[in-house]
């Protein structure tokens, strides 16, 4: 059984220049430099049919894109659809204008793509291209030993919304929404890519410890993260209790929140449009560590998967 | 059940500015531009696992995008492969690996892309980006009435391979071959693109009667293609009655083939590296007509579908 760890490792290996931000960076003007990043959702591995309105589906496709090229500090501008349904597919007309009109919405143009049959489930494949100023482009690699360790967005309620909707637990809207219509964080990363001391960036798609993971291993750091300044709120401490989930687990591993995580120079002061938590440090050395109360705390920590 | 056709239908309401040529245009700079193009290869559709050689699958998902940006007169760039397989998929390394090889024989850089697990078939998307000169770009729509109509590549090879394939017919290895790793006509693409008297360029991927169809409606004229000056050898007329297909109907709506359809001016000399074969004239007025002798021929003609 492949797992996605071992198909990264194999593309590593047969792609040694393949880094890995969450876009890839091409020139555009002596200045500015174009964003180029594919998502795919596959049905009954990222969604299902079943249980997700066709609208919010056609939103996530795009949006989960858009999250890339927030992550990098860029404007989303143009978009291709490839889709490949089964021949007795209904929706497909649904799909394509929620499409269209999240798109509309984030004024990105659909360039081109590709329509094909499929013997059985939807593949819906995203290629979302981005500009930026060259300067305001953020990256994994730069996050430097002193920063401060910051979070825009929830943490877990996605996977919470996944775990209600797997159990067919009624209620948990909130959570189910942020599941099936998680919205990029355009705004916040065009803001951020223009901050000087912001300097290592990326979305959480996969949860926050493996992202950070990456993060470090991509900067050569190591992050502490301190579990009480985690934004855990009230309705989402209860929600846990209510699917029986641990929340720091969840918290820490739940995957397609799509928030940012950044790094800045320490002590630096954010507008208040824009006041993120700060939940860790970055410091010399590897590997990502806990803390509770600044006292050293072990984890074991389950990384998030896809249905199985 | 819903049709290519229909599909195509559904994206033009939903994005009127989608055009349709081989690739997408976006500027570079001030005097070249970048091309993109997004291809899908679904197993049971496009291939199957069980008469396709992995290392042909790989080259073919890259060699299909290549043709896009080849009908632009462009030069392929860069990649972003995305994948979806099964759990218990064996030939992935093999599969990246032919990938590598393809990307390397091309001067094309992997620069992003997703893999993911599939419940059931490989879902292959690939996107290529080039480069051009902006005016050596070729488009669908700009075909002349007076111009001739040429074609450089075989016809109706592929579709020979395809049907043994299907019928588990043996021999013919010739068009299995075509079927199962075409070559992008890269060089005389990115030559065609510097000729002026090349009027429109496209790929014939869906077969060259319904590909002609569209560069019709796309320059607003009609096309006349002359039977007998369809390039048709005496292997594809054996292979033909083998099979028991029509050769005229087989070299029209035969898919895959992946050769160059293009429009010059009249009475064009090509340099003797690129001759290719002049099959008919561009004309006011709209649809795709033949002349047999010069004699009007009316043709019923079904257009060639994938896998059922």
């Amino acid at each position: 059984m492949i797992s996605e760890t071992h198909l990264i490792h194999l593309l590593k290996t047969q792609f040694p220049s393949h880094i890995g931000d969450d876009a890839a960076v091409i020139p555009f003007t002596d200045t500015s430099s174009y964003v180029i990043t594919q998502d795919i959702l596959v049905e009954d591995i990222h969604f299902r049919l079943a249980s997700q309105d066709i609208k919010s589906l056609a939103h996530k496709a795009l949006h989960v894109n858009l999250s890339d090229i927030a992550a990098m500090g860029a404007t989303p501008r143009y978009v291709l659809m490839g889709l490949s349904i089964p021949s007795d597919a209904t929706e497909v007309s649904a799909f394509l204008k929620a499409f269209s009109k999240a798109c509309k919405e984030v004024n990105v143009t659909l360039i081109g793509g590709d329509t094909t049959r499929s013997p059985n489930p939807w593949f819906i494949s995203i290629t979302v291209i981005g500009i930026a100023p060259t300067e305001h482009l953020k990256y994994r690699s730069t996050a430097r030993p002193g920063d401060s360790l910051c979070l825009i967005g929830k943490l877990g309620y996605a996977h919470l919304g996944f775990t209600a909707l797997e159990q067919e637990v009624t209620g948990l809207k909130l959570f189910k929404q942020a599941f099936h219509s998680p919205k990029a964080c355009l705004d916040a990363g065009l803001w951020l890519g223009k901050q000087k001391a912001v300097h290592a960036m990326m979305d959480t798609s996969d949860g926050l410890y493996i992202d950070l993971k990456r993060l470090c291993e991509a900067s050569q750091v190591s992050a502490t993260i301190e579990l009480t300044a985690l934004p855990l709120s009230s309705t989402f401490l209860k929600a846990c209790k209510h699917l029986n989930l641990d929340p720091i687990h969840t918290a820490l591993t739940g995957g397609e929140d799509y928030g940012l995580l950044f790094t800045v120079e320490a002590n630096h002061s954010f507008i208040e449009a824009y006041t993120p938590h700060v939940i860790g440090k970055i410091s010399h050395g590897s590997g990502v560590k806990f803390t509770q109360n600044h006292t050293p705390k072990a984890l074991k920590l389950t990384p998030f998967s896809h249905f199985e």
